[in-house]
């Protein structure tokens, strides 16, 4: 017998439409046939009526059934009728799988700068063009032979991209991997992917900062993980619930970005560095670094990685070309126990049979020139200055009304509106003033933060934004 | 109260195994401390004393427990004992998820491939170096400006390279399609994997070809799929028992690869194209046409694809660039309804962010450039010399020994043993004598069948490593 899922993700309404369209396309209601009143089925299922309302009109829409003001509703002809001509129900599939959709805030930013790229864009967090290495990217491509075999290639990645990743981790990271302990990925993301997929199983508990890039990824969600939170202040992530929550809910593993945290900037202290790998090893608990930002401080200081004081092999270690570099070459890595790499570069070749060589003959060329290092120390200065321009566009559109903390390195400023206003508002308001920023809630903070990324935007551009967001704001709070 | 869950996919073993190392992380077993003996634990419990005894195997690998021959088994001192140090116990770690690892076979082939890159590759289903396209990817890399934007792409993918599609769709396909349906994916792979991920959901069932590639790939059975296997012969898939499949299990798409079909080289008939379309539309039944190889046809036959003919919207086209140009350039598309293309693509992002824009700018100017046509024509030339090496080798080594139909086009020649012998004592013997396949059965089909790909192997090595075949199945007779 049908019964509604009241645990389901899938909301009530939908699985009564399923629910009422397989009765259909079972022959219980013939195309031309009535259908039982909302009402009705209302009762017999035992909802609000408003829910089958709902579900009435999600059938409608797939022209499923059809209803006439006085007769009632009734199956559609042209749908299950003589014709026997049927187009699958595409709409249905696509809402199928538990693979669950980005967050609705992202989507709409996405699609406002796809309908306008004259927008001012604080939201991707990407550099600008002219900060990405592009001329140097097409130099490299240009004056090289790329007369290798172009076959699948190595499940753990392109071996010359591995060998020098071992210079690079040696020489910038304070690491000493292997070329067998590194795998290849599609930016840190697919790393991340992995991870979640497949070394966690549905039900396990995680711990991630609060707030966290890692809130916006449904991913974590969609494999079936349990997520609690680490409240992160001006010292990056803080460890006092790591114990209790590992006694309450057995958490199987610590998301950690301590580098120029995405989103507040932050940095971890170096007592808590020590504090965090102290207690995982006491724990066993695994912790994840992701660290895609610590090669842009602004002055140049060595952020050394938790993975470079880690003794007892807690860490896995992920890094990325796409905040130091260009998030278009996609090549990020995982530092990782061998029985680990080898399970992950097994799954992702069932998943994509993994990357082209082409990007990572790229990125190993880039990566062993001598633009590498210039292209670094550039980087930092630019970003710097942007930071600044994006501080002094603040300060002299909206003094006294946002707060935030300097950040030393990173993309990112993290701001706290002195008087909060609707997210949703916020940002659609934000839009039609030319502007686009990603609100707080996104990455699980309350209502009245904005993350503003200045690495993105033209300079030129970045005062203009900020009036633009100012008018986006007043407009809403008068 | 914990308990076995005879149901799962995790062996018994492993969940005992599990269950006992919790018990000791929680200090019911403190370091040093005697466990009861495998026979004691087998009657709690309710198992036979040899799945204890793999169980107590499995944790002595890890270190948690240590067994001397007359005083039991205890609790490592070293691991749980007063030093607090614990690495993470990473091979549990690597045995989660619910993503399943590769089949054994390939596993195995990869393995012994990375051994000795000197044996003759009759397994890897891609095109020999001396096929792909290497120097006129290297010309067009170095001739062209990539001065572009390195960002994050477009989630659908770089759409210079789906303006191309559409025009070659067209020409080459008989498809006439839009920028916005297309999903451009990392090979077909990545296609058939947001596919069986994100519209098909856990208990769906499905129908596939029998033998088929997708038989060969975990992620259906990752995706909790139930799988119906419908047989193809000489015409391809036999389509008689769908209907019966759609009453019975409610299958959801249908899988299918009706050009040159891996593994066995045959084309769907025509009157089973136009039935097939006709039985999906009847019953609003999704294709799924996956199109790798149609443009192989030795005779340089159009050999359109079903979508061209479709007529009601039932199937979903999956092209790739691996089997007409190269694998390591990871360029698959899929030409889709609209919800499907934005679904999948919402996903992929979450997933790895998309592809690199590098490898899309090179396949956007291959299919535009005049190297392309040419390209083709010398490809079908010498895949049929290859497959006729292959026959002629096979004929003079193994007469009356094997048989096989002749394909037309693709890179496979399916063969069947006159008389089978076991499929992983073949493997194993072909290695010793230096040559790799891949067994039927990881197909789906009976022992005795053996997957020759003719398109990866040097022209001059075909004949040898037929040689080292036929000496490795007449070891195994006498
Ligand atoms: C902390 C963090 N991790 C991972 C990513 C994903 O980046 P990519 O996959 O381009 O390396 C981002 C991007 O914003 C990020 O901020
Ligand atoms: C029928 C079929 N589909 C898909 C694939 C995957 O190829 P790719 O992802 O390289 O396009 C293969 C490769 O062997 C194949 O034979």
């Amino acid at each position: 017998m049908w019964g509604l899922d009241r645990e389901s993700k899938k909301p009530l309404y939908q699985q009564i439409a399923d629910h009422i369209e397989r009765r259909i396309s079972f022959g219980e209601f013939p195309p031309g046939s009535l259908l039982p009143s909302e009402r009705k089925l209302a009762e017999q299922i035992g909802v609000n009526r408003s829910t089958v309302v709902q579900a009435f009109a999600e059938l409608r829409s797939l022209g499923i059934i059809e209803s006439r003001s006085g007769s009632g509703t009734r199956v559609s002809q042209f749908k299950w009728g003589a014709s026997p001509k049927h187009t699958p129900n595409w709409n249905r599939y696509a809402q199928g799988g538990s693979f669950l959709p980005n967050l609705p805030f992202l989507r709409r930013i996405r699609e406002a700068l796809s309908q306008d790229p004259s927008l001012v864009d604080f939201a991707s967090g990407e550099l600008a063009a002219d900060l990405a290495p592009t001329s140097e990217i097409s130099e490299i491509m240009s004056s090289h032979q790329y007369a290798s075999y172009l076959g699948y290639d190595n499940p753990q990645g392109y071996i010359p991209l591995r060998q020098a990743l071992v210079r690079y981790l040696a020489e910038y990271r304070g690491l000493q991997a292997t070329e067998s302990s590194i795998l290849i990925t599609s930016g840190s993301q697919q790393s991340l992917f992995l991870i979640t997929q497949c070394l966690l199983s549905p039900g396990d508990a995680v711990a991630i900062e609060d707030p966290s890039y890692y809130y916006s990824l449904p991913m974590f969600q969609s494999a079936g993980l349990r997520i609690f939170r680490l409240p992160v202040d001006q010292d990056g992530m803080r460890l006092e619930e790591i114990r209790g929550l590992y006694k309450k809910h057995r958490i199987k593993m610590i998301f950690t970005n301590p580098n120029f945290q995405n989103p507040t900037g932050t940095l971890l202290a170096d007592e808590r560095r020590h504090q965090l790998l102290q207690t995982a090893s006491e724990l066993g608990l695994p912790i994840i670094e992701d660290d895609p930002y610590s090669l842009t401080d602004y002055e140049g200081l060595p952020r050394m990685p938790l993975k470079s004081i880690d003794t007892s092999g807690s860490v896995i270690y992920i890094g990325s070309f796409s905040k130091i570099a260009a998030s278009g070459l996609r090549i990020g890595w995982m530092v990782a126990p061998n029985s680990v790499v080898l399970r992950l570069a097994d799954a992702r070749q069932q998943m994509d049979f993994g990357l082209s060589v082409i990007p990572q003959q790229v990125a190993a060329q880039f990566l062993e020139s001598d633009f590498f290092e210039p292209h670094l120390s550039r980087l930092r200065t630019n970003l710097m200055y942007k930071r600044d321009l994006l501080i002094e566009a603040l300060r002299k559109e909206l003094p006294g009304e946002i707060q935030f903390h300097i950040p030393k390195g990173g993309h990112h400023l993290w701001c706290k509106l002195s008087e909060p206003v609707n997210d949703a508002k916020l940002l659609e308001a934000a839009i039609r003033n030319g502007v686009v920023f990603v609100p707080g809630s996104v990455y699980g903070s309350d209502a009245g933060f904005v993350r503003f990324t200045f690495a993105r935007a033209k300079s030129e551009c970045i005062g203009q934004g900020i009036a633009g967001f100012a008018r986006a704001l007043h407009s809403l709070r008068n």
